[in-house]
């Protein structure tokens, strides 16, 4: 991916500036992590970190950018010519993607010099909200499909063709069997998959007429949309097409809904297919699923095979954001903190200790200073880059789809329901809660009736 | 921007294939429309044709591409070497930008060879649905500002970086007064803003260090972040810092207030202000705004002076999508449509035609058959794009911008409600419902219990 060192706030360059000419630039830490779960959201998945260290190496400003900030009118041109060798030559601690986490775990910490750590803050955000907040919206639909097989239909309405892309992975990432975007097949190796569209049947004179043409161009991967007009006598002209190709020797793979009362019309159209002989035949549906109505079509006893999730997992409609932020927490060894009403920090960098059970299981998790000993847990944030290069390797997508499940069968058993809401133990250690307390006191003498 | 041929649907491709194997390659007309307001809305303002137009003139598969596609194994090769060759040449209707529309009038038609027209399709309609979704929101947003100015802070919780580029020229469409896009101001030229961030201030040993180094560095422009730690106290500071530049016969710009109650915190912050002599000095709020809460914040007396709005309006939070669809509405001459429950469409190339009263109000909208006389009214689609060559001059976003503003103030009246829904008059044309009700007539005759 191409990454623009521009797409940043104005004020990570004004700070920048004036960071620059008060020669503030020591040695910083900055964590990002997510205050609080978007409704029925009992964990997180992380995702997004291929993208931003692809970001971090490549973090540079052109002489056009600088041309441009000098049009402003609002730098000096000693900082313009500093901007001009500015790159990422600290180290970043990250969760690999995949990694199960939880509110206010740092999903990732950059360590480097206030100025480049500052000037990163908008883009690190944006990769890892957009991919994170899918992954962890997808996991739920997988889950809810209980086996079935789920694929992402969304490129068409996510918030543009970049997301599309960064939306196919993160399914894929998090247990869809693939993607209808073919980019996303090129560059990831998503499986890529299809049907086909209503105006394919409204090309033609006639529905059966285009099941005929379609059958005939894909005989081993023909899967019949039949609700453009009437969804039952859809499928009664798919099983007239399945008789043709019967006697060809081929066989129909499935037809789809997209329309309609979905439990009542997959009823009906199991029964034609199965009293037509395609008991094999599959059906696909789609249409507005998301966790929520995949799981509502299955209580209800929908006879369907397998699902295509578009729009509103694309956008992760019921919560389309998080409340992720990025934060200073230590400069040039001190430790700092924001005390803003409700969005309080905690403060220096940490570690995250994951301790299991006798069986494996995950049963808590403690959140530390980064340097402290903590017995008995897996740390997790890992050593991503140092020194501004890569330090770890490029991980396969499905290395880290598999990292994904297999953590899944390790959390608490109760934490499956797609609608309570579970809290998952995270408990600070005894340093960081008593910095914590220091830092906090520190400010309240300082800040609070000083003026 | 770079667009990729392969940002597609599976299908598309797929359903080309099958259209050249069997020599389905007439003149096709699809209509890009949407079906239904999302809540609230009253009214669509039109955007994204600007980069439409650039992937239409780009769109091409690339040697890459098809060695993908060639990998797949679904596609013969005289497929892949025709898909090769393959350009938009066909034409484009489109509402220009900033034209206001509604529900179910094509924001464009794009007429073109079936294949050609069926393949661009995701594309076509992801970048209409982002773009026109934001600017349909952030207008609503300035309307509730009632003349304050409004600012872009959402890029780094918008879906993707694309997305937040995107976002910043729709909300600048629509009226804002600029983004902290540093890139949509070297891109589209949107007026950068920013003032300071909570780490600015925690980089220093004290708030007040923080507010007199930023002073510093930018006298002119310095709006002081007064939330780290307590927002009265930090204006208090804030007001000492003003009194040390009046001094220097320098004046203290504004302060921002990020979080807490921010309608008390307002009048606290104004008193504390006024009384320290700096009546002038603006108060910029942010913090989970858009149309609904500055509305709320207003009404209860707020004394902010300027609004920095971010993610609810970047991702169009109460609506994250919209209901939008790119339809065959014409295949060699023949009128098609699509039945489904609750999915009918309009068949056939359209026009939108605009009746205003003699005061110049808007009052209905025609909509007929492309080549339909209509007496009196405005057209509304114009030619964008002939045998795949721009035929209309790019437009500059100001004056984009403009167009905005001046439909806007011919809207009816009760239009402007942010919370009623008021439904504009769209009419069918004599000549459209009848072919409306022919081509339906014919499809049930053809389609229904025939097999």
């Amino acid at each position: 991916m191409h990454f623009e060192a521009l797409t940043t706030d104005l004020y990570e360059l004004t700070m920048a500036a004036s960071y620059f000419e008060h020669g503030l630039n020591g040695q910083a830490t900055f964590s990002l992590f997510i205050r609080a779960y978007p409704p029925h959201r009992n964990f997180f998945v992380a995702a997004g970190l291929a993208d931003l260290v692809e970001y971090l190496e490549s973090f540079q400003f052109t002489s056009s950018d600088l041309d441009y900030l000098h049009s402003t009118k609002l730098f000096k041109d000693d900082f313009l010519d500093y901007l001009r060798t500015v790159r990422f030559t600290g180290r970043l601690m990250a969760l690999p993607e995949g990694t199960i986490f939880f509110a206010d775990e740092p999903i990732l910490e950059i360590d480097g010099s206030l100025l480049e750590a500052q000037l990163l803050e908008s883009v690190v955000i944006n990769i890892i909200n957009l991919q994170t907040m899918i992954a962890t919206k997808a996991a739920r639909v997988v889950q809810a499909a209980g086996g079935r097989r789920v694929v992402d239909f969304s490129l068409r309405r996510t918030q543009g063709i970049e997301a599309g892309l960064k939306v196919a992975r993160s399914c894929y990432l998090a247990g869809y069997a693939g993607s209808s975007n073919v980019l996303a097949g090129k560059l990831y190796g998503v499986p890529v998959v299809g049907t086909m569209a209503h105006s394919y049947v409204a090309a033609y004179e006639r529905e059966i007429e285009a099941y005929r043409a379609f059958v005939q161009s894909f005989p081993a991967n023909a899967v019949l949309l039949i609700d453009t007009y009437d969804t039952v006598e859809g499928a009664h002209k798919a099983v007239k097409v399945g008789r043709e190709m019967k006697e060809r020797g081929q066989r129909l793979r499935g037809v789809r809904l997209d329309s309609g009362d979905l439990v009542t019309l997959s009823h009906e159209v199991r029964r034609v297919l199965d009293e037509g002989g395609f008991q094999e035949a599959l059906i696909f549906a789609s249409g507005g699923f998301d966790e929520y109505k995949v799981s509502e079509v299955l209580k209800a006893g929908a006879a369907i095979d397998s699902f295509g999730v578009g729009t509103k997992v694309g956008v992760s409609a019921d919560a389309p954001y998080l409340d992720i932020s990025y934060k200073l927490v230590m400069i040039e060894g001190r430790p700092v903190m924001k005390l803003s009403k409700g969005k309080k920090t905690l403060v220096g960098p940490k570690q995250i200790h994951r301790l299991s059970d006798s069986g494996g299981r995950f049963h808590e998790d403690i959140l530390s200073l980064r340097e402290e000993d903590v017995a008995g847990g897996e740390p997790l944030l890992r050593r991503i880059m140092d020194q501004g290069l890569r330090a770890a390797p490029v991980e396969a997508l499905t290395d880290i789809r598999d990292r994904f499940q297999a953590q899944l069968k390790r959390l608490p058993r109760n934490m499956n329901d797609l609608e309570a809401s579970v809290r998952y133990p995270v408990r600070l250690s005894e340093g960081l809660s008593s910095l914590q307390e220091r830092v906090e006191q520190r400010i309240e003498e300082r800040e609070l009736g000083e003026s």
